[in-house]
Parts: C-alpha cells; structure tokens; sequence
C-alpha cells in the first residue's frame, strides 16, 4: 500500500510520523496533506536507511542534488564522492542520471549509500541500453523500457522522472510554435526521436496504466517531467510549455486516483517577473500537486554562474509556492560538475529554498535569521560560524584574519558599526544574546 | 553649472551626449531624465579620463563595487590590484572605502586609474583623522567634515555617501522601535556617535546647504545614505527605516532645487517579498530620484555566499525598478573581500542587473539572451563563450573538456538534447544562427 493509499484511508504511517517529526507538524496534517495530493512522500519500502522526507505544501522547501555518470566519465568513485559532497551538503534528495558505466551497479551503489530519497530518470538508461544491445536508442522497445522502470523500482529507487506529457500533440504544439532551443530535456529528447522515427506516441503516456501498476506495487512517486521546459528565456511560458502542463495536470490526477503519489516538474529559463505566473499556474493545473523546478534560470547569458541564476529564480519560485529546487550547479552548460561544484551548488539551492521558506512563514525558518542577527550585532563569531548556512566555508573566508570573541572583523577594524553603536548607545555589545 | 542645471535650462552637455549613445537613447531622453531627477551622471569636471555613465530610469542597471584599505591593510597597491579586478569584470561605478593608510593618496592614485565613476563616503576619512589628530572620532569638528568633504570634491570624487536623513528624530524612531542590529551603516555609526557625544544635531543635516553649495560647485553627486538600513530581515522595514526615507526625500528635493544630482541609497537585508515594496516606497517618497541598493541580502544566515544572497535581492530589486546595485562579495560580514572576490562580488551583481533589465526591458538585453540561446542551440561553444558574462569563467570551466563545434558536451554526450532533436526532427544543428 502506498503512502497515497494509506492516507485516503486515513491511516497515519510511521513514514508520515517521521516527516510530521522533522516539520515541527502533527502526523495528521501530514496524512492530510498526502490524502489531498499535496504532500509527497517519495520513500521506496525497498530502500533500506531511507529517513523519510515530505515535499509539498506548509513544509520546507526541499533540494535536490543531480549525479551520475556519463559516457565519457563513468566511474562509480567519483559518483560516490559527488554523493557525498551533496549530502554533506545537506541536499534534501539525489538524483542518479547515470548514462554511462555499469549503470545498475552504481545505482545499487549509490541507493545502499543514500539515506535521502533517491530519484532517477530510467529512459536515460533504456536509451544507452537500446544504444549498445540493439545499436540504436530508437531500437529501445515498450518492454525494455518498462523492463528498466521495474529493475530500478526493485532496487528502491524512490522517485523517478517520466516525461508522460510529451505526447504527439504537444509535441505539435512545439513545432507550430517555433522555438529557439526546442527541446532541452534529454529525457524529452530521447522519446522524441522514438516517437518520431516509429510515428508512435509516447509510451509513458500510452501506457500510463502500465505504469501506475508499477509505480503503486513499489510505492515510488512519479515526478512528471516537463520535456518542453524552456531551455532559454526566449521560449518560456509558450503554448507548448503550457499545453504539456495541462496534459501532466490530467496525468496527476490518473496518478492519485489510482493511489500513486505524483509531483511536477517545472523550467527551466525564464525572466523572473514569470516565475510566479508559472508557480500559480502548476498549482491551478495540476491541482495543487507539489512543484519541483529545475532553476527556473533568470537569463541565458551567465555560463559558470549558473548555480546563482538558479538561486536568483529558485528563491522567487520557493516564495511563490514551489516545493523542491533541482540544484544547478556552475558548471551547468559547460561540462559535468566536479564535487566541489556539487557541494557549492546544493548550498546555493539551500539557500535559495530557505529564503523562499522565509516568506512562506515555515516554521524555524525566520528564528534562524534572527539568531545569526543577535550573534552578529553580539560580535559572537563562533556562534556565527555555527549558525551559517556553510560553517566550513564562513571559516575558511575568516582564515587567519579571524577576530576575537567580541571585537570587530577585520572589514571596519576600529570603526565597526555594531562596537560603534553599542558604545555610543550604552547597548553592551553581548546584551544583545 | 551641474548637468542637472544644463539640463532644467533645456541645454544638452557632451556628458548627456555621451550616456545617451552608451544607452541606445537620445540625448534629448537623457536631459529630460536629468532634468526630472530621475537620471544622473556622476561626472565631477576634476575626474580626467571619466567615461560618463548614467544611472536612472530607463537605463541600464549599474553596478558598484566597494574597494578600499583598512587599518589592517593599508596598502595602495593592493586596491589598485582589486581597482583593475572591479574594471576587467565590467563594473560600472567604484567606490573607494579606504580608512587606513594614506587616504589622500590612496584615494587619488585610485581616481587616476579610475574610468568609471568613483565614489567615497568622506566622513570615513574624517573619523580616521579625528582619531588620529585629536585623538578620538568624536573629536571631529563640523569644519574637519566639512574639510574633508571639499578635498575629496576638488580631487576629483564623482558621487559621495552622506548620511544626511540620519536625524536625532529618526534616531529617536529606532530607539523607540527597538531592533536587534540597531545600527550597520558604518557611517551611521560614526555619525550616532558624534551626535550623541555632543548632543547636536547631525551636520550634514544641520549644514545640508553648506553640502548642497559645495556639491554644486564641483558638480558631485551626492548619494543620501541611509544609516538606518536593516541589518537583518527582523529589523526590515520598520518605523525607522521607512523614517529616514521620508527625510531623504525631503532631502533629494531640496538638493535638486539647488541643482544638485542626488540619488537615495538602500537597504540592507530584507525578505525577498518587501523588496519591491521599498523601491516602489523609494519611488514615490523620493519623487523618482535614482535608487541605489545595497543587497537587499534576502537571508542573514548565508556568509561565505552573501554574493549570491545580495544577487537574488538584486535581481528583484532591479526588476522592480531600483537603479544601481552596489555588489555586496562573499567575504561580506567575514572580512575584506581579496581581488579575486572582488572580481567574482562584480559578475554576481551584473547578473542581477541584467536579470532585472530583461524584466525592465532595457534595450538589447533580451537579444543578449536570445544570442546565447541561438549559439547553445547551434553547439556553437566559441559564441557560447564569447557572449558569457564572464568568457574567461567560462572557458576555465569548460578546461580540457572543450568539445569540438557542432558536438555535445561532456555533460550529456551522445545523449545531447540538442543535438537529438535536431536530428529527429530533421533542424540541422547550426540551421539556427
């Protein structure tokens, strides 16, 4: 029985205790939330050392940290340190896009090594397997794909990206519209050429059915990926992007009738001032349905920095309501990211998150910006560095230049506003803890 | 005679020329921006070798980058290193914080180099020397500022930070409010300081015409700083904040009735959904005088990333309509930040303008994007670098792994989404340029 079914029943889980535990929420308005489709609990039954973790509505802002092989890079060691580089990190979820390597081996590895929810995207590995069994990743067949679904799902992967909405129509609605990157999804790709060179529709949306079955036997959530996402700020919020949304809105509402937890993904490029627009929208379309956002990324121009044009939009996004940020790291358009860029790059998503978790009133979220201000204006620099998003790294930028308990940095030496005012004020700089 | 005085009599100056073919304007646009308020140029006569640039409404967001020495690093050459940093990164204005060391030459050394405008914040200078001639910074005397003020003006300065809205009755308001960081502004600080000791008045209020004299004689820009911005989201708009504006807009108007430029300074930290508050608040209280922001930083517990907190804050502020950004590095609230933060604090802040211009609609900046789209879909990785925000980032990232033109990258390899829809959908690769 899925978490899904459990809560229409108005059974409370011990999963669901776990999440309610870390939210600072009841177990029941986490059974509610689940009941309605607007929590997610991505936990495989099959994932041993799972601590459970909710994404949706009145939680925490979660991230997700993408990793994997490539063709050119397929090495479980440098996965595993990746791994744990985003869990030191503090990601919320991992992704294994591994497209090259032993691709069962390093996602059994890496799921034994996860105690964060574990997604995956199981085309990327039907395609390399069609490609090197069968010569072609248009030889890829409906069964092999299925046949990749279930593997992944025995293995406990918790989570997985299905591009169920890229149906011959919207794919239609693409081309009459005139795009500038067309598809950017690699996932989309892929069965874009399948449906092309078979003039066939989309399997995950032909066989959606076949697909519950699977996903409500394990228990694994569907992220519903959006194969039309805009891949610049040029083509977002077009009629594709939006009739793809619509179709994954009617494919949600499949999803939990028959008792499968369901999410949706999101851009992708965008100017900022849409990103609302496109939050409220999922929410409307999707019926509320948590919303897991690639970025969005606030301009195309910013390669090598791309971690912060993703916290720029994955910020507003959170604020608007979204519920997961899909980290992207700075060498995102560039290459695969080393582990110091996995590491940075789930910190900026964290960040991200929470200031949108800020405006979202979650709770703790604004006590936690208040402490950092009383140790600030307390001069109090271990507590600072305790408090900071990324304690390692506010220490390593003091380095030698670190002050003492109760003295100023070495930015304003003697003029320091906080030692200035406390002075001046007769507010004793530690009265303020 | 100040632009602003050229410009209410319906003149056209060579500055005005010269900021309108920068912007893609007319210069009968930029005179009657000059002539509202609602644009300046921070040009002072003395400052040989400025390149003019304009800051306001319609224009491209600028962006500041603070440089400058302190007691525990008073050396030249140092900031005329971050100097050149700030310069190569594309900064469009510098201000020069310097306290310790030889102020007078560090500061002049740093103008001769300096092809943008530079700004300082003059009673930085007169503390040092209060503490160092008469032994305490509230030794200073109205004609030491004063003094100091005049130097820096016949040097050449092109806007100055005078925390002129820092009233006893606004220092009242907070006092009254009660606030965690009380006081962040540095300047602030000193001034409180010398207020309370002496129990007077603050002289740059107390003497606002013997500034405005000064200012229009050597045409400098002066940038009303706000001593009480927030030094945390807790202490964001509140009753102090929000009173010290209503005073700078008091201030702006009688400054541009004496024909002087002047544009308002910003907060600070602040939830990112008061962001567009306090600009449009800005706006209106300060009748449309330019609006410079510091941040907004939209979390506190981010040092080591206050880079890319102040870039979120940034964008939006920008896309909201604030004017000028003023970079905030990511050794902000843990030391002086080195060259090479310096370098990464200028990039992130023109992100965010840019971020801003696309929802602004700034002429060109959609088309920036919509180049790099064309180039990423066309593999084209030389185009892709040369239009990147940082090319020389940007090819660092990429390093050994540079994939020839017309091929996917390391990232997807033969799985290049770009490259599989052009295939399948029979667009060859380079068909979009």
């Amino acid at each position: 029985m899925t978490q899904l079914m459990a809560a229409k029943r108005g059974e409370i889980t011990q999963k669901m205790q776990a999440v309610a535990a870390r939210e600072g929420k009841t177990p029941e308005e986490i059974a509610a939330g689940v009941a309605r489709g607007e929590i997610v609990i991505p936990a495989n039954p099959a994932h041993v050392g799972l601590r459970p973790c909710g994404v949706g509505k009145g939680l925490r802002t979660k991230v997700n940290a993408n990793i994997g092989t490539s063709e050119g890079s397929p090495d479980l060691a440098a996965e595993v340190v990746k791994l744990e580089a985003a869990l030191a990190a503090g990601t919320d979820a991992v992704m294994d896009l591994s497209t090259g390597g032993e691709i069962d081996a390093i996602r059994r590895a890496l799921i034994a090594r996860c105690p964060v929810p574990l997604g995956t995207v199981p085309v990327y590995q039907a395609a390399a397997e069609a490609l090197s069994r069968r010569g072609a990743v248009v030889g890829m067949e409906v069964d092999d794909l299925f046949a990749v679904v279930e593997k992944q799902m025995t293995d406990g992967v918790d989570f997985i990206t299905v591009h169920a909405g890229l149906t011959m129509a919207n794919l239609e609605l693409m081309r009459s519209q005139g795009r500038i990157t067309e598809i950017v999804s690699r996932g989309g790709a892929l069965l874009v050429g399948w449906m092309l060179y078979h003039g066939r529709e989309n399997p995950f949306y032909a066989h959606f059915d076949r697909l519950l079955e699977l996903a409500a036997a394990h228990d694994v959530t569907l992220s519903l990926g959006d194969s039309l996402r805009p891949g610049c700020l040029a083509d977002a919020t077009d009629r594709a992007q939006i009739g793809e949304l619509i179709t994954l809105g009617e494919l949600a509402r499949r999803a939990r009738e028959a008792g499968v937890q369901v999410m949706i993904e999101g851009p992708g490029h965008m100017r900022l001032d849409e990103i609302a627009l496109n939050v409220a929208l999922e929410k409307k379309l999707c019926e509320s349905a948590p919303f897991y956002v690639l970025g969005p990324l606030v301009t195309d121009v910013a390669p090598g920095y791309d971690d912060l044009t993703a916290a720029i939009g994955g910020a507003i996004a959170a604020a608007a309501g979204a519920d997961f940020l899909c980290y992207v790291t700075s060498a995102e358009h560039l290459r695969l990211p080393n582990a110091e860029e996995v590491r940075r790059g789930v910190i900026a998503a964290r960040i991200a998150a929470h200031a949108g978790d800020l405006v979202k009133g979650i709770p703790g979220a604004a006590e936690w910006d208040r402490r950092m201000a009383v140790a600030r204006k307390s001069l109090d620099w271990e507590e600072q560095i305790r408090l900071a998003i990324d304690p390692e790294g506010a220490r390593r930028i003091i380095g030698q230049g670190e002050p003492a308990h109760g003295e100023g940095c070495t930015m304003c030496g003697p003029y320091c506003a906080m030692k200035l005012v406390s002075e001046f004020l007769g507010t004793p700089v530690a009265s303020c803890r």
